[in-house]
Formats: structure tokens, sequence, C-alpha cells
């Protein structure tokens, strides 16, 4: 594509953090990669199987503030001018609230020959591993995803809870936890009723996996009483419900102490 | 969990159909299960890989017809109880419109152990490996899946599109294709644009993947000019106009023949 042989950006999805549910092509490109540029949202785990000597995190400068998108852009290209095959690694898939389309769209720009390699978005395995089917013939017939941590640069939310409600389909939230006040607020303001199910998913898939569940009347003290707290995902639906039905045979569903399956 | 040495039954996403997005965890159990219990959509690349003796297509009955939920409830059950481990296997994301909640249901209830492998779901990895994030900063603060094809035996859709239309972020509909002349004239009668971009990705993923795009307006055009027919996904929204910005530098962008990495 230019002078030289060019570098190349994989943009990798790691999934939820569980490196069994890394795609094969993820792992191995783990293994092969020249450098592997990442944050700590794929989480201990999977950032252990990367050698120390080809890990880069750009998710936080030295001063402990956050690296700005721009640098990282950056990074990714002169990386790639080097020669290097680079990997940018994101937590669950790059393309779901992961700005891997502002990265994608400055490697175009720049010349960079690029692939993505979609990751298990922790959208849909957070809710399944405690019990929740994002979509249910019974339930559920859409899904929406929206992110309860916008970019604080913008200025007002561009999400309609109003019009999300109206959907009559199952909202996950991703980095729900924060904002869980404001936004249950409104999708009761909007005509949810107050006992729909809500469950909050924390740390789905590690090994120190959380959930607890409620309405969306309750749900707020429940995640104070719980202390729940971020990385985590809200589930606001009948779907929530199916949980408790499922609970005594699903292996994995009460966390790292499950013994359904055996270790 | 009861007498004698109980079996159990590993849900299963499968991925969109390259077998590199299977997960490290699915490509293990693929190998490992006793039987895999499976219908068409994995493709066949992913289907290749499990040992023909060890194959069982529920998918359709001998003559032709397609087998009920009901017989592959039963079957699960039946299996799992003379002790074997059950891999069941489906497209995508066993959660993502795959009826894994029913059978997840089904199992709970006649008290069979099972555990849910999420994947990654084509709803996601199709619109990526065509260039299109389903959400982007500046373009989308939400992504909604729907199915076009819905249970032929419900009384009328479920599916609010005009609910959907108002949310403003990106449309995906799976098994979009055969009702596209009516879904996209719901969403233009509930005040989408006539311009507002749409792509069409047919057998994402899989070496013979085809993309075609368009508009609200003109995309039945293009669906039928082009021949693209199931399986297939459709995304609405102006995430689907990033492509366009990607494609020549994004491997994988054009199908099978795309060479931007080698081979």
């Amino acid at each position: 594509m230019s002078e030289d042989t060019p570098g190349r950006v994989s943009l990798v999805g790691s999934g939820p953090g569980d490196p069994d549910l890394l795609t094969v092509k993820a792992r191995r490109l783990l293994e092969d990669a020249d450098v592997v540029l990442h944050d700590k949202l794929p989480g201990p785990a999977i950032l252990d199987l990367i050698p120390e000597d080809r890990r880069e995190d750009v998710g936080k400068r030295a001063g402990g503030e956050r690296t700005s998108q721009e640098y990282t852009n950056d990074r990714l290209v002169e990386l790639a001018r080097e020669g290097k095959h680079v990997v940018r690694l994101k937590g669950g898939d790059p393309f779901v609230f992961g700005r891997g389309g502002e990265e994608a769209e400055h490697l175009a720009a720049s010349g960079v020959p690029f692939e993505v390699v979609p990751g298990v978005t922790s959208a849909v395995a957070g809710p399944a591993v405690a019990g929740i089917p994002v979509t249910h013939r019974d339930h559920a017939s859409s899904v929406t995803f929206v992110t309860g941590h916008e970019d604080p640069t913008k200025p007002e939310s561009a999400v309609d809870w109003g019009a999300l409600a109206a959907t009559g389909g199952t909202l996950v939230v991703l980095m729900g936890v924060g904002k869980l006040p404001e936004y249950t607020r409104e999708l009761r303001e909007a005509g949810l009723s107050d006992d729909t199910p809500v469950a909050l998913v924390e740390r789905a898939t590690w090994p120190d996996q959380r959930v607890a569940v409620g309405t969306l009347a309750d749900i707020v003290d429940v995640r104070d009483r719980e202390g729940i707290s971020p990385p985590a995902i809200t589930v606001v639906g009948e779907v929530a419900g199916t949980r408790e039905r499922l609970l005594d045979f699903l292996a994995n569903g009460r966390g790292a102490d499950d013994e359904v399956f055996g270790a």
C-alpha cells in the first residue's frame, strides 16, 4: 500500500474478560503481534497473556491522567509506519462503545491498512452469564445497547430515554452504574412500570463476577446496599426475570464460587 | 445434582461463521463434547470442524420439514439424561434471537445442569467486517437489534418500528432480507429520512460474504439488483456511511477476494 513494507493494525475485541471468551483469532494475535496497545478494560486475566515487552498501556499516562484519544490514534499510525503489526485491544467488541470507529477512520485517513476482529460484547455476555437472555420470544422482540457514561465533552445527552422506553424491548446500559439514578428515573417517567425487573452484572465473566437484581423502583437501593461498582452492566426488562428460573441449574451464574460444572 | 453422573448441556454461540471467530471455549467444546446438536446457521466451515459421528442436525427432519423447538428441547434433555455432555451450537450468540432462552428454561425446568457460552453476535460482527461500527461517538449513541423474521405463530408484529425510528440510534435487523420492503416503509413513515444510509451484509465473515449499500429509499431496489438473499443483516443509520471512508484500507471489507492483508 506504500513504500517499504507497511505495518498494519488489528482492532481486536477481547470479549468480557474471561480468556476462554477470546476469539481464536484474538488469542493468536495476542501471541503474534509486534505490539499490543491496550487499556484496563480487557481485565487482568487477558492482559497477563500478553508478553510484558510487547504491551503498551494507553489507558493512563504517567501522571494518572487519561490518555487522549488523539494520542492513541497517533501512536497506532506511528507504530504501523515503523512496519509493525499492531494490535489495538479493546474490552468487549471494538465497535460497541469502544471508539473503534474513530480509530478505524483515523487509520484509513492515514493510509494504514487495518482489520477489525469482532469480540464477544459484554452487552450480551454479561446478561447471559447471569442467566438473562437479552432477547426472548415471550418477553423481548428487540434489545438496545446504550452507554450510561457519555462523552463528557458532549453538550447534552444524545440518549432519548423516553424513546428507548417506548421500544418495549430489553435495554442494556453499559458503564451504567454511576448514572443509574438518573436513567431509572427517566425510564419511569417515560412510563416503564416500577416493577420492571432490573439486573446489575459487575465484572461479568471475571472470577469475582457479582450479580444484583431488583426493579426499576428499588435497583438504586440494591446497588448501594450491595456496593456494586464499575465495571458493570445494567439490564432493564422482563428478561431480567428469567434469571430466577435458571439459576439453580446455570453454571457460573452465581459467580466464582459456582460449582455446578465442577472446577 | 441427581442419581448417577448427570449429563449437562452447553448452549454455545458459534459466532457469524468464520471459524477464527469461534471463542476459545467454543472451539474446545466442539472437540470435547459427546454430541453436538446444530442447525445450518453456524455455516459449513464451522460444522466441518465437528466429527461426523458426533453431529446431530436438528435443523431439518428427514422429510425436509423444520424440526420443532419442542423436539430440540426434548432431545437435549434426553441426551443429558444419558449422561452425555451435549453442545447445543447456535449461529452467532445463543441469546440474540437464538431461542436459547427457551432452551435454557426447558433445561432448568427439567433439572439438567447447563452453561451458556456467549458467541460473537452477527449483529455486531456483520456490520463490523463491512466497515460499519454499530455505535459511533458522532453518529449513534445507541444500537438496537430486531429480527425481520418473527415467529409466524405470533398473531401480530411485536416490533414497534416507529419507536425504533425515534431512538435516533443504529438499527440492525437480523434475518432482514425478506421483510425489507415492509420495515423500510414503516421507518420512512415514522420519519426517518429517505437518505438514511442502509447496508445489507450477506453471509457475514463467510468466504462468499457480500455487502450492498443504499438508502432507505432505494435499498429494496439495490437488494433486488444485487440478488442479496438470506442469511443477511440490515444496518440502518448514519454509521452505514462510515464504510465508504474505511473501505480502501479495511481487510476483508470487500469479501473473499480482499487482499489487503494477504492470504
